[in-house]
């Protein structure tokens, strides 16, 4: 097994390593000038919906950049295409959902599948990825958390960030709010153990917009079903990353739902951020994304800050507070690789 | 003095009242019948820009809610038009802004202005409002603070709302941001001082999307222009409501900046933020919009759980986390406001 590939599954399991392992949310993508040239003649979906290009994608910034995980290319709302979800992608707005759940009627017309039904070719991806990494770095898997997919699902995209539709299903109608989330539940859990069991390494579930609920309606409308997820993965055996954004009211009870890691955004200062969870289970984060459009000292600044508040402890996962986003330089991502690399090797470690 | 007016304005200064002042931000706006006959009529910016219909549709909720304070209606955008800023509003989008800043060029280009200069008409609605209440309830004039008019003038409206456009200029340029901050603090500082000497009782100062910073971040780059906001403000002698959204890592700095009263979002429980920003200044919120969906009893329940976070304390103004969204149904705003007077007037908590 490579140094880079131990190095990261060593953090994710608070072992120490020869260096901080760093990767990125979104480090496949817009940003990078392999990915847009494959863009130019594929839409998203059929990219993701070929393994070979997914495959393809998924290793871009393995090469490219140096990173010590690859992450799976796939878009979040896929495993919802069987459940009779009708997912599209309008240039400059993100996904759309064409028939949104909205009702009990809505969400009883959703077909009961088994998650991995209809998603085979992802699982496909996965394998072609690992046998192409041929153990250089580990592969995540990933999806999206039940009540992520929900803001999605309910809001219909466009709007489905602020997640307010899916807020007011869930304080108008709590039966059909709980019946849906126990279906996506079970479809995210099914999902993930198929990753596994196609080679991913680790999984991350993304519950990108949980920042929209308060701690009471995250323990009551939330909090079961992540759980139940979390321990379902788990118990197979590898690191499972549980991230998500503005999360600093909830990180407690995000913990007590399960995880090997914890991800931030940058909103909480790494160390604050790590006491909160408990110093026994890793943490991963938590650089802001804009950051990489600073100046090179204003970056290496922003670099070090983050280190510094992750004091050398076994167990941080370097990575942004979200995802690149698409105007990103390269090069400047890359001088983050390089310098999370450079400031943490064993040998810096011990001079410092 | 009428009761409600003293009502609103002890709780600004800790004292107690005959019972818990509740108003709402956006309390006036698309989701009651008498403001969609008016926009049926006239555009947004017709309103904002003639006295008296800004007057009457500041008046509305007063009339038909029974609100403890009235709210200027403006949109926070206007303080920017005598700078050179075209601001316009379409349909489904909200603001956007046709020449926004994203260089020092840019910058340079915007007018030099006193920032009353060019807005007599708010302050002609302001004088409107005072008088057309005759002290039944006081009115709260408004801001939105340095930051969150950079969000705006950055990233041109649409997008504005991830802030990202404004955190980019800011770590790629730091003496243009500190510039354009500048500016905007004069600018805010002096609008806020025109609306107190119009008549206004109170203001708020709205720094909506300053929860997209790192506390680190707000400390260099936006704690020095709010805090010489609300210094300059605070010395007119008025109560000041210091308020933005997903604030959690940022309460003591935003608390350090000033304000009477601090305005918490529903994601941090109002008893933890109390105590963050300290009992000796008053706090306002904190109920989730969306929670204005939910049935009687639901309602209900949330609003007796603020309230018990407020623990009955002199200082506690009700209101929602952020601003009414435009379905809400207009029973339930003025179920809300009976619910607050009724279960905290002085009787009620005498025989609790």
């Amino acid at each position: 097994m490579a140094a880079a590939e131990s190095r990261f599954l060593h953090a994710c399991r608070l072992r120490p390593a020869d260096a901080t392992p760093v990767w990125f949310m979104r480090q496949a993508g817009r940003y990078m000038p392999e990915y847009r040239a494959m863009r130019s003649r594929h839409s998203l979906l059929e990219i993701c919906h070929t393994p070979e290009l997914a495959a393809q994608v998924t290793l871009q910034p393995v090469d490219a950049l140096g990173v010590d995980a690859a992450i799976l290319f796939a878009d979040i709302l896929l495993p919802l295409e069987p459940m009779g979800v009708e997912v599209a992608f309008v240039s400059g707005e993100g996904p759309l959902i064409r028939n949104p759940v909205r009702s009990r009627a809505d969400m009883a017309a959703l077909h009961t599948v088994e998650a991995r039904d209809g998603l085979g070719y992802i699982l496909e991806s996965v394998r072609l990825v690992r046998a192409a990494l041929a153990g250089r770095v580990p592969l995540i898997g990933f999806a999206g958390a039940p009540f992520t997919l929900a803001t999605y699902l309910v809001g219909g995209g466009g709007a489905a960030r602020d997640a307010m539709q899916a807020k007011r299903l869930m304080v108008a109608d709590a039966g059909t709010w709980h019946a849906l989330m126990e279906r996506l539940a079970h479809v995210v859990a099914d999902y993930l153990a198929a990753q596994v069991e196609a080679g991913a390494d680790a999984v991350q579930l993304f519950d990108s917009w949980v920042g929209a609920l308060s701690p009471d309606d995250y323990r009551q409308y939330v909090f079961p079903y992540s759980r139940a997820v979390l321990r379902e993965v788990s118990a197979l055996g590898v690191p499972v990353i549980h991230f998500g954004t503005g999360t600093a009211t909830l990180l407690p009870l995000m913990r007590e739902a399960g995880g090997t890691v914890i991800g931030l955004d940058w909103r909480t200062p790494l160390d604050v951020g790590w006491r909160t969870v408990g110093t026994d289970v890793g943490i991963q984060g938590n650089l802001d994304p804009s950051a990489l459009f600073a100046p090179a000292p204003e970056l290496e600044r922003r670099v070090r800050a983050v280190l510094a508040r992750a004091g050398g402890r076994p167990g941080h996962i370097f990575n942004l507070g979200h995802g690149i986003l698409p105007e990103t330089p390269v090069a400047n991502v890359k001088r983050v690789v390089e310098l999370v690399h450079e400031l943490t090797a064993a040998t810096a470690l011990r001079e410092a």
